[in-house]
């Protein structure tokens, strides 16, 4: 039935897909997934802190319960009783969030897809932390916007410089708590200026928070979502509290953008899959998560003053780095005549990745900037890691 | 720290969103969700055919033996071993398929997405049957192309069409296999006609096949794919064979589109849940499916004669119908005066519903056509339901 020397075909593809790039970080990570390399490069959650047991528990009743109902076709916007929990668990101090305001999506970076389809046109303005997280550029980027990347300082966003960029613009997208790339945390007072900013301007304010609940130190900052709850996008994920390989987070907005984000949810792929839903619903329903968050944090707490240490230890003084209170990522600035994506170079002959900071600029990058995970990695080879990375720095200076 | 009195957003949709619509089909399932409804409108698989405790098995034995790994972040394109299994699956007879040619994704209806977002700008021409599948003209038409409907007869696609309206068209889609929403079957003259004609424009193809291995009548025919693997897209899912629920499917095309479609797809939602792509694996790797689709088929295959039986005793001779060789669908058309939109309501009235054929034509809606699916409800109720369909249609003579 085989044809004869067909014509092969040439590809015509897309305008959107000839800029469509590969993720620096999934590049990185393909050659880095050795076992000998010492890795800070992904933001792969220690597998340590999955709950196996609870998710085979959970697994095993929702088959036995409802295995039917778990393995056929489901709504659109998601398993019921799991949005209602999302919705609770985001309601309170005078903020009521109802279930009609969450969209299940299929990880995070299903929840930035959509929402750069719904609300971006080619050119349109889309503004962005300066470095911001570069799955979210590459998400917005398939949509063909005009980055403008906001400044900021050690607290991140500056407000006051919106009400001059911002007109006319689609969305802001910021990551307030332990930003990826930067681990840097915006303070309250801050956090109050960048809602009213929006809020001021119309512009959709989209707060991304995977990170949030893994605080090491201090207290908890309040979301923004719950300051302007009609115009911030609140997104959530069970990537970094439970499990990333399921690939299951949230999107909560107001009910509009919701019914707009379904149509293209059901464009896309029709919906989540159910099983997984339920499942997690089963394992989280009872406080699953208060007992096991802080177990998570713990951890991640360790090795994020192992590598405070570790830097304090080996780096040359002319290297600075944030100091996170959260979530996973430091973020190191070198002399500026280190390039660091040639430095990677090196560390990987010597076993040792991290992820350059050019790609989280979405203008212009700075090449003397580089971001370290020290969720991955446990305390000893993080120090051994870092040594050898402090080394090569110093053979440079 | 709520803000007193902000302004509301103004929601700004692109121009892509402002277009999107709910589909049709999920709209209808919502008000047939009632048990007390017999429904003929969803393509809902019967829950019958799901191996609950097969499933139940593999998600143990995967958890307990690579929990760590099945629960972490995977690899874009998918599990290894799951695509080698495919790619085997798909060769013989003289084609070979590699797993590099094999991209895992959350249910086909997310290949659709992939492709049209990689293949499709705004006003590009896309060539579909007439009628097509409603979920595909929905995934395609958020990237704006023009759509042609390609004539058909009771074999499918009539291929001498194309060299003159398939000149610089960026795709086909076809689904030669009990199609959606006809039921039909193209045969292998008409197949080898196709893929020639689409193969001299260089023209890629589409084969869009998740009812393949539900063939109750006469023997499979040749896949597209093996008739010219360098121009045929493969399309397949586990939703019809094995369940639904757990979204999971998978695109089959040369190697230069696949790491087009891997980077759409990291951008989209970084990687298929790794979890089920690795359950699934465990589910079938011995052979499961070869014992398992038979059962299947042997349900549906009676579920399909007392739905043509019945539409026989109580059908008024004015309506014609296909005689679907495989799949979950019986094609209807109504003498010309009746509108199946209308029908619908009167249908809901009367506790029965199917999804009126208006919604699966590209361009010119015939409205007197509609599409039954024979897969959800069992016999008895099929004969239930048709008859009081007849009844109201013999009532407009």
């Amino acid at each position: 039935m085989k044809m004869e020397n067909p014509t092969p075909i040439q590809w015509q593809f897309s305008e959107r897909a000839q800029q469509l790039q590969s993720s620096a970080i999934r590049e990185i990570l393909k050659v880095t997934a050795r076992p000998e390399v010492i890795s800070f490069a992904g933001g792969l959650p220690s597998p340590e802190t999955f709950p196996v047991e609870r998710m085979r528990a959970a697994f095993d009743s929702v088959l036995v319960k409802q295995g039917k109902v778990a393995l056929q076709y489901g709504p659109t916007d998601g398993y019921g009783p799991l949005r209602e929990w999302i919705a609770n668990s985001l309601s309170g101090d005078g903020v009521k969030i109802v279930p009609e305001q969450v969209l299940m999506v299929s990880g995070s970076q299903q929840g930035l897809d959509l929402l750069a389809k719904v609300l971006v046109d080619e050119g349109s303005k889309v503004l962005v932390e300066t470095p911001s997280y570069l799955g979210a550029l590459q998400a917005f980027s398939v949509y063909r916007p005009e980055f403008v990347s906001v400044p900021t300082d050690e607290n991140g966003l500056l407000p006051d410089r919106l009400d001059d960029i911002g007109k006319g613009a689609r969305l802001l997208y910021a990551l307030p708590n332990f930003q990826n790339p930067t681990g840097r945390t915006m303070p309250v007072e801050r956090r109050i200026a960048l809602v009213e900013a929006c809020a001021r301007l119309g512009l959709p304010l989209i707060e991304d928070d995977p990170y949030g609940a893994l605080c090491y130190r201090g207290e908890p900052l309040p979301k923004l979502l719950g300051m302007n709850p009609n115009g911030v996008i609140y997104m959530g994920s069970f990537s970094k509290v439970l499990t990333p390989g399921i690939r299951l987070g949230y999107v909560v907005a107001p009910v509009p953008l919701i019914r707009k984000l379904e149509q293209a949810k059901q464009a896309a792929d029709l919906h989540t899959a159910t099983l997984t839903q339920m499942v997690v619903y089963e394992a989280i329903k009872d406080g699953f998560l208060t007992e096991h968050i802080p177990t998570i944090r713990k951890l991640y707490a360790d090795q994020c003053d192992a590598m405070l240490a570790a830097l304090t230890e080996f780096f040359p003084p002319s290297v600075t780095w944030t100091k996170p209170e959260g979530g996973m990522f430091i973020w190191l600035t070198l002399p500026k005549h280190i390039d660091s994506m040639k430095l990677l170079d090196e560390a990987i002959e010597q076993l040792v990745a991290f992820v350059p900071g050019a790609p989280f600029y979405a203008n212009a990058p700075e090449h003397n900037t580089l971001r370290l995970s020290f969720v991955t990695v446990p305390p000893a080879k993080i120090r051994e890691g870092v040594e050898k990375l402090g080394k090569l720095i110093a053979a440079k200076l």
